[in-house]
Formats: structure tokens, C-alpha cells, sequence
């Protein structure tokens, strides 16, 4: 497994010089986020992210987790890393200082996330499944509530779950069977068998706090009638709660995450919010983990990037085509090839554009929080809400092929499980899965986020992109990509308008174009990123500066980009027109004879 | 593990109907090979591997080898069903009468080795390897050779293997460093080790005959000091040879397959074929190996389409958005819904048409031995190495694709081992690396087959197209497709042309648009056989036939395959003439920071 290295240079591009964190943390008057605070949160995330989680990576996967009489052990060392974790105060970072946090915004804590998530995905699920539990409880529970749970998740002593899955739903919550009967104590019991629970159960801390969806006795059927509950593994006066891990699951990655399959029988707890608004309270969640899970493509992205590239600048295997490059060895780096280029220019492409969109909405998430009005929180939440599917759907199918090619940089020894390049090949693939597959994410992009607001939501975004592409108006140097990009973003809009009247006439045609134009909002929403960066870097180079190579990267960078990236838009483009009919064409028994 | 179904219905389509077995092997004079003959085959090589070889796929990945003391034990019920296949007289079938072969041809061997590779690959591997040393010595060997090793591998007592890879070098063979000392005894001493050794050691045989690259002591330096060597692992005394299995690899996937690490300490080797010419005699296998790993390809495709359809079929989740499909359940089956429709047919469209290129391939390779002119030899032989490095990269690029897919399907329980979806992705991902990776199949492609030949070889393939197109004119119903194909055909001499142009004056041009251009290659070439699919299926609904909806389903899946799958040739095309600028202008130490 390639040692971690945060990015931390990159890291301090994108928060303070593209997107402005000084003026940002300024406005949303949070005073103490200067960069240099900023930057030394960071350097602390880097050296435990590198030191302690990184060289526990391998051994998650080769250890897995192991379940023995409903209890689950972690790999070796998780569990002290976990302690550390919580001696450090990390958990808090990023929480209300009313509940023991240190009351930093979101964005500050994604940051850290994204370290964490490059050093070491299984781990990282531990702390980042509280994540959503905190804001939850946070948003919707009593003060009661709060005092008992989130203080101790603040703290890290627990940790939390989010138990939807059931075996026979997923994506369609509205058929989920768990149900919660209300008892004389005020409390209700819960029953029921739920799958995928990552985090279920775990050595790392001494309680774990479920949050349930299940539905009351007599609730309406559907997505109408679910309930939002707290169920703690061991309950406050100390007793053990009706909740087992029945089994973990044996998986293609994640080893050293628990899967577990979680039996409530009749367990006690303890609603959250409004009786039957279950699914709208949990979405508080949904929308944090779905970046949450963004963020996992960007850092499998960049972890075989870094692994990719210390093998091709090692490995020797023949000449350049344009003549022996390093003529005192026996041949040349394969650095040297462009293929070679072209797939570790890809995987960087992906990483660096993909974590200035991840920051950037880290600092939409700040901004719905803290804004001072409420048209600036209303337009950071849209704008968000557009940009979550993206993201999440996006960045993780791409990180899938930036980490492919990583093995394939490896040739050969990229298959080699020593090596450590396919195991993030597999850790990287359930990020398409969970949290909405692909094809949900892109039926809520362009169903429910963009034709069902007659494309506001789109031009919400694309009005920012115009606005940036004007900005550059006479800038000669990025002409070409300005050029690209303001092309690419207004037929994004005529292409928006030709599936949504083909819409109108046949609702499938919504289905069967969704993914296309997820692929191609995200292909256009990063060459905006990339441009950005473009700029951002050139002015610094104007300005002089001793960064002259990194500055210069960045502008190299995005040329590929615009290159060799974006073009792919053109097939995206012409596939979601060519519209439903020969999809729905085959007659379901024609499938197979 | 989906239980493997041999698309037998389909082989017989493209086969007999598609690319007219009955007129091929006549016209190569192997009367036998009747439509009937061959189904007959087809029958019992698809019952042995529905029967044998599918129940044990799992069992291999779960298993995997073990390497104790020098020794490898292969997964539970391999050995027994390699016995099985020796006793029934496969590993025979396509081989000489002479040396105790049934001397049918290689096309026939290549339907049985898809239904092998679509059941159990990690199996298909040690019957497999044998056929390319059967090639070599066959061609290569002298006399005797023949008489001491070809007939026990025909007769499948012993198994083969090629020993070319070592630690330092793989697709860069010139380096080599495995060293053969002439001795006494008029045999050579080999001394070096190999990696990634496929079968190099088991314990389904009672010998292994090793094929291996070395260096014969003072042979020129690179790639024109190569010999090739016969080293049995049990010499023809019956004593044991100094070559040994030093460790199996962990890997990513092929768990039952053997991948070994072999140590030759002054192993026993006999020369084949003339002195420093090994290369070009192993190439006589590694176009063979080549068609072979392009199999996985497609058999990856099939088996993972067959589970995700049974999947698709039965698992039901929310409604289809043109309204309720399954009114008595409590949600539709997801068959119904566009996107899984979509990912359903892609895997279809890779399988069926890769099935198609590898068949018409295969006659290609009967072609070459059984031709009855020179010219017809020739034609067929240029044919079909401009077609392999396409069938290798391009159908184990999508093989991988249309593996994914089918974990998708599945959606979270995709990423689960017990269904073994996530298994066909892990075993496929070798195909891109072994047998030269797709980087360098794109080089062999465009630098040595397309560019060296002055475009000659993409003609002579883009004549047939052309010619078929032409055939074609006034089909009203498949006029849409024609034209497609003809534009994509014209269109794809426009762009060989262009690359060529500029790689004259930057030879960086080719290895930057390889990769683009093969993938452009293989869209191109699919689309062809889908509309000679479609061609055929329109002439036996023409013809009156009771099999209706077994050929519309044809024609439907080709306007499904140019509708939604052709048009990812745009975007190619655009990357690859974006040249190579961009990929070269970020300096070494530019990469990071």
C-alpha cells in the first residue's frame, strides 16, 4: 500500500487561495479561521493521517474485521488509533462548543476528513458514521436528547450507525418494514432485521448510537409513514439494549470497516423528530454522507495517484519514442510514456479538481449554517443541493478509474495485493453503492433537482459559470479554455431543455438519460473548478512568486484537462439524446433465449 | 457465484448463421465439422461446463492455492475436474491427429475455451496455458520434442507454461536477464527467475513443461539475444529438473489459478527452434495467448450479464416512472427500469459482439493453417493481426466495464462476496495487464500494425466494412446503421491519417493517442459486427422462422449498440487528435509538490 502523503500544499491552494477561506471564514464571522490556524489544523491531520492510519491501511484489509458471539473485533491497532483519535480531540473539532465541541465550521472538519480518507477509508467510516448520527440528534433531537447522546459523540467516547438498509430495500425506503411499537414508558420497541450497517458493531468504543428508521403501528404505508429513532446499544441507566449484530458481511473492499447485519428485537427507542417524518429528518444525513462518500473518490483518486507516481518515476521499461531519456540506465522510467502520463494526469486531474468542488461545497455547507441572511443561505443550500448528487455520483465513478489506473500504471504488479494499488480499487468500488448508487444520484440530479424546478436549479450553477467565464473576458492565456468551457456550460442548458421536453411526452426518458447527464454535469462542473484554479494561478504568477512550478502545474493541469478530459461530454452527449426507445425496446423475455 | 449458463443458442447464431461455419470448414476440407458435429461438441462442453467447472468458481476464489514446500494445491475438486477433462479427451480436441490429436480445427477448440472461460477461468487457466506450448513446440520444436513433450500435452497427461516475465521486466522483454550455459550433454543450463507464472506449478499433472525466454551466454544485448527453451519440470529420465516454485502470488482475483514464482537453478532447458530467435518463436503463442485473454473479456461480459438479468428480474425496488409494472407486488422489478435496462445491455452488447469478433477471429486462425493459396493465407493472417491487439485490450477494457455493471445491478449486495458479482470484476482485471496491458496492445495497434504498414493493414479491414455497408444499400429498415457505420468506418481512416501526419513530426503522437485510438477501434469494429448480426437476423425473419423473437432481440440490440454505445467514439476521437501537448508539458518533478 502506497504511504499517504496530504496533500497539504494543494490543500492550502484550494482553501485559501482559489476559494478565499480568509475572506470566507471572515464573513461568516468566525474569526479564529485564519489560514494559519487553518494550515496548522492540517499539519496535525497530516502527520496522524500519515503516521498512525496510513500503515494501519494494509492491515485492515488483510486482517478484515472477525465476529465471534455477536461481538466484532477491528483490524490490529484500529482500536488505539481510535483512542488516540478521541485523546486528540479530533471528533469535536468541527462541533458546537455547547456540546463540548470546539465550534469550528463543517468545512474545517472536511478538510480533515479528506486526509483521513486518503490514509485510510475503512477506518475513517468509524468516526464519519458519528458524523452524521451528531447532526441528526444536533437538528432533530430534544435537549434531553442531545445532553445524553451527542455530548458523548462529540467527545468520541461513542460512536454512531445509520440502520435504513433492510434486506429487501435499498434505494426504496418506502417499502421498509422495521417497526416501532410505543410502550408505557414512553419509549418504543423496535423490531426488526437491518443489512449494510457499516460501523453496526465495533470494539473502538464503549456505546453506539443507532439511528433507526422503522415505522409506528398504524403509520401509513410508504415513504409517509417512517420514523426517525435513537437506539443506543447500551442504554443510559447502563443496561444492554435489544440490538445484536447478527453477522458481518464478507466484502470485495472495506475489510476493515464492519458490515453488520443488526437484529433490533424489540430494543428500546427513542424518537427523533416528528412522528412519521422519519425519511425528511434523515435526509440531514443523507446529504452530509453523500459528500462524505464524494470524498471517497477524491481520495482513492489521490492515494493511487501518489502510489502511481512514485512506481513510474522507479519502474525502467523501455526507451521514449522520442529517443533514450536516461541513457545510464538499462531503459527509462516509464514516466516517460505518454500513455503513462495520460493515465497518472487522469487520476490527478480527478483528485485535485474533484477537491476544490468537495471544499467548495464544504464552504456551501458553511454558509447554510452561518450566513446572516437567509437569501445567502437559501442560495448556498440550492446551489448545494445541486452539486451533492454531483459529486457524490461523479467523483466516486471517476474515482474508480483513477484507481484502476493505478494498477494499471503497475502493470502487472498493480494486480499483486502486496503492492496495495488494487486493494483501493476495491475499497473504492462500494462508493457507487452506498449512499444512493450512481443511478440514483442521477435520478435525483436530473429528476427531482433540475427538471422538477423547470432547470432553476441548473442555472443556478451555470449563471456562476457564465458569470466566471465573462470574468476572464480578454484573458489571452486561458482564452481557449474560457472558450470551452462557456461552450460547454450553455449547451449543458440546451440539453437540459431537449430531454426535458422529450421528458414531458415519456417519463422513462428521464431514466434512461440520467447517468449520461450526471457524467456530464460532472465533466463540465470540473473543467469550472479547473479553471478556476487556471486562474487562480496565474494571477499568482503574475504577482511573483518562488511557486513558479506548481503555479505553472496548475495551468498545465487544467490544459489536459480541457485536452483530454472534457471531451468525453461529446459522447455523454450524444448517447442521453439518442434517447429511451432502444432501451425500452427488448421485450423483457428477449433478454435471454 | 451466478450459475453459468452456456449461451449455446447464441454460439450457434454466430457461428452457423453469422459467419457461416458450414461453407468455412468445407471450404477449408474439414468435412467433419458439420453444424451438427459442432453443436454436438458445443452440447457436451457446455454440460461438463455447466456441471463441472461453474459449482467450483467460487470454491476457487474462496480457496485460492496453497504453496507449501515447494508445492501448490489447487482449490477443492480442480484436480478431479481436470481429470475429468483429460478422460473425456478435451485437451485433444483441436490438436494434429499425428501426435494424437482429433484434428478438428482451432475455431472449434475456441468455442469450447469461451464456455471453459465463461464457467471457471481461474480453472481454464492450466488447460489453457498448455495450448500455447502445444503451438510453440509444434511449429518450433524438432522432431523428437514433438515425440517427448507435444504428445503428453495433447493428450493432456502434462500441462504447459510460458516463462517470460521476470522481476524486472515485462513488457520490456529486451532486458531480460535469465542466462542458458551450453553444456556437455548438448542441453543447456538455465539459470534466472520468472514471475507471474500462470499454472507454473500444481499438482493436476504429473509434469509441467516450462516454455522460457533466456539468454544464451554471450548472445547479443536487447531483444535479438533471446532464445527459447524447453525446461520440464520432470526431465524425460524421470528425474526431477532444477526448477522450482519459490512462492504464488496473492492477488486481486484468479485465486484458483496458480501464480508463480519460478526459480530455474541450472535447470536442465533444449533449445527450440534456432538460436537468439525466441521471441519471434514465442510469438507464435502470444498471439494465440493474446485471442485467449481477449475470451475473458467476453466471458466476464456473459457470466456477469447472466446474474445481474436473474438479479434484475426478481429483486423489486420502487416504481417504473411510466407507472405501475407489478401491481401485485409491493414495487416493480428493476428490469423495468431504464438505467438498469441500460447497464443490462451494455454487458449484453460487449458480450454478443465480442462473441462475434472472436469467432470470426478464430476462422481467421483456421484460415492461416488450412488456407489453400498463399494469398487467401495472408489475407487471412494480416486480417487477423490487426484484429487481435484489438479483441485483447478493447474486449477486456469493456469486460471490466460490463463486470461493473453487474455489480451495480445488484446494488449493495453487488459488493457482497456470497453472490459473486464482485468476483468477476476482480478476475477480470487481470485481462487489461497480462498478455501485453492495453497500453501496449494500443502501441502494437497503431505504431507497428496501422502506422508501419502506411495504413494498409486498417484498410484492408475497413474494405470489408466498406464492402459490407455497400452490400447493404437500400435495406431500408437497417439504413440508419449503415450509414453509422459507414461515417464511423470513413471517418476512422480520416482520423489514422491525421495521428499519422503529426506522429511524423512528434513520435510522442502515437503512444499519446493509442489508447484513444484503440478504444475508437474497438467501437468501431463491434458496430460492425452487430450490424452483421442484425443483417443476419432481418434474413431469417425475411426467411419465415419460429424463432421471432430470438432475432428481433438482434436487431433491437444492434440499434441499442449505435444508438447508445457507438457514439463513446466521439470523444475518443476528440482526445486523440487534442495531441500530445498537453501530455508531455508537465515537467517530472511537476507531477507533485
Amino acid at each position: 500500500m502506497p504511504a499517504y502523503k496530504a496533500p497539504l500544499r494543494d490543500l492550502q491552494f484550494v482553501l485559501h487561495e482559489v476559494l478565499g477561506s480568509e475572506q470566507h471564514y471572515a464573513a461568516l464571522g468566525v474569526e479564529d479561521a485564519t489560514p494559519d490556524m487553518v494550515n496548522a489544523i492540517m499539519s496535525e491531520a497530516a502527520k496522524f493521517c500519515e503516521e498512525v492510519l496510513s500503515p494501519l491501511n494494509k492491515v485492515g484489509d488483510d486482517e478484515g474485521c472477525t465476529f465471534e458471539n455477536g461481538e466484532v473485533t477491528t483490524p490490529t491497532g484500529f482500536k488505539e488509533a481510535y483512542q488516540q483519535w478521541v485523546d486528540n480531540g479530533w471528533p469535536s473539532l468541527a462541533q458546537p462548543a455547547e456540546f463540548g465541541g470546539q465550534g469550528l465550521p463543517e468545512s474545517i472538519g472536511n478538510v480533515v476528513s479528506e486526509m483521513v480518507s486518503g490514509a485510510n477509508w475503512s477506518w475513517g467510516m468509524y468516526p464519519g458514521l458519528s458524523h452524521g448520527a451528531m447532526n441528526t440528534i444536533e437538528i432533530h433531537g430534544t435537549d434531553e436528547q442531545r445532553e445524553t447522546y451527542l455530548t458523548r459523540l462529540v467527545s468520541g467516547e461513542w460512536t454512531g450507525t445509520m440502520c435504513l438498509t433492510e434486506p429487501h430495500c435499498g434505494s426504496d425506503l418506502g417499502t421498509l418494514k422495521s417497526k416501532a411499537e410505543p410502550a408505557a414508558d414512553g419509549a418504543y420497541r423496535i423490531t426488526g432485521t437491518k443489512i449494510f450497517i457499516s460501523s453496526g458493531e465495533h470494539d473502538m468504543a464503549e456505546n453506539i448510537v443507532h439511528i433507526v428508521l422503522a415505522r409506528i403501528a398504524g403509520a401509513p404505508e410508504g415513504t409517509k409513514g417512517i420514523s426517525l429513532f435513537i437506539v443506543p446499544k447500551v442504554l443510559p441507566d447502563g443496561t444492554r439494549n435489544d440490538v445484536h449484530c447478527g453477522a458481518i458481511e464478507h466484502k470485495m473492499g472495506i475489510h476493515g470497516n464492519s458490515t453488520c447485519v443488526m437484529n433490533f428485537d424489540g430494543a428500546k427507542g427513542f424518537l427523533v423528530g416528528p412522528e412519521n417524518e422519519g425519511l425528511r429528518c434523515m435526509f440531514t444525513f443523507m446529504n452530509f454522507a453523500r459528500l462524505g462518500t464524494a470524498m471517497q473518490g477524491v481520495a482513492s483518486s489521490e492515494l493511487s495517484f501518489q502510489g502511481a507516481l512514485a512506481y513510474a518515476r522507479e519502474r525502467l521499461a523501455m526507451r521514449s519514442l522520442t529517443g533514450v531519456k536516461a541513457p545510464d540506465q538499462i531503459a527509462d522510467p516509464i514516466i516517460v510514456h505518454p500513455d503513462v502520463r495520460r493515465m497518472l494526469m487522469t487520476q490527478k486531474a480527478f483528485a485535485e479538481g474533484g477537491r476544490a468542488l468537495l471544499h467548495d461545497a464544504g464552504f456551501m455547507v458553511d454558509k447554510v449554517k452561518y450566513a446572516s441572511s437567509d437569501e445567502e443561505r437559501n442560495e448556498a443550500n440550492e446551489l448545494l443541493s445541486f452539486l451533492t448528487p454531483i459529486a457524490k455520483a461523479f467523483l466516486t465513478e471517476v474515482g474508480t478509474e483513477a484507481a484502476n489506473y493505478g494498477v494499471q500504471v503497475f502493470g502487472g504488479h498493480g494486480y499483486i495485493k502486496e503492492w496495495g494499488m488494487e486493494q483501493i480499487v476495491r475499497d473504492n468500488r462500494i462508493s457507487q453503492l452506498y449512499e444512493g448508487t450512481t443511478g440514483i444520484q442521477s435520478l435525483d440530479l436530473l429528476g427531482r433537482k433540475v427538471l422538477m424546478s423547470q432547470g432553476e436549479s441548473l442555472k443556478r450553477f451555470t449563471r456562476v459559470v457564465h458569470k466566471f467565464c465573462q470574468s476572464l473576458e480578454g484573458n489571452d492565456e486561458l482564452a481557449e479554455m474560457v472558450a470551452a468551457l462557456a461552450a460547454a456550460n450553455k449547451e449543458w442548458g440546451e440539453i437540459t431543455m431537449q430531454v426535458g421536453m422529450k421528458a414531458m411526452t415519456n417519463r422513462d426518458e428521464v431514466g434512461g438519460a440520467a447517468v449520461d447527464y450526471l457524467m456530464y454535469s460532472g465533466y463540465v462542473t470540473l473543467a469550472y473548478y479547473w479553471l478556476r484554479m487556471a486562474k487562480t494561478a496565474q494571477d499568482a504568477l503574475n504577482a511573483g512568486t518562488e511557486e513558479q512550478g506548481f503555479y505553472q502545474a496548475k495551468i498545465k493541469m487544467a490544459g489536459f484537462y480541457f485536452a483530454r478530459i472534457l471531451p468525453r461530454i461529446s459522447g455523454h452527449k450524444q448517447m442521453m439524446l439518442a434517447g429511451v426507445e432502444t432501451l425500452m425496446a427488448l421485450d423483457d423475455e428477449q433478454f435471454a433465449f
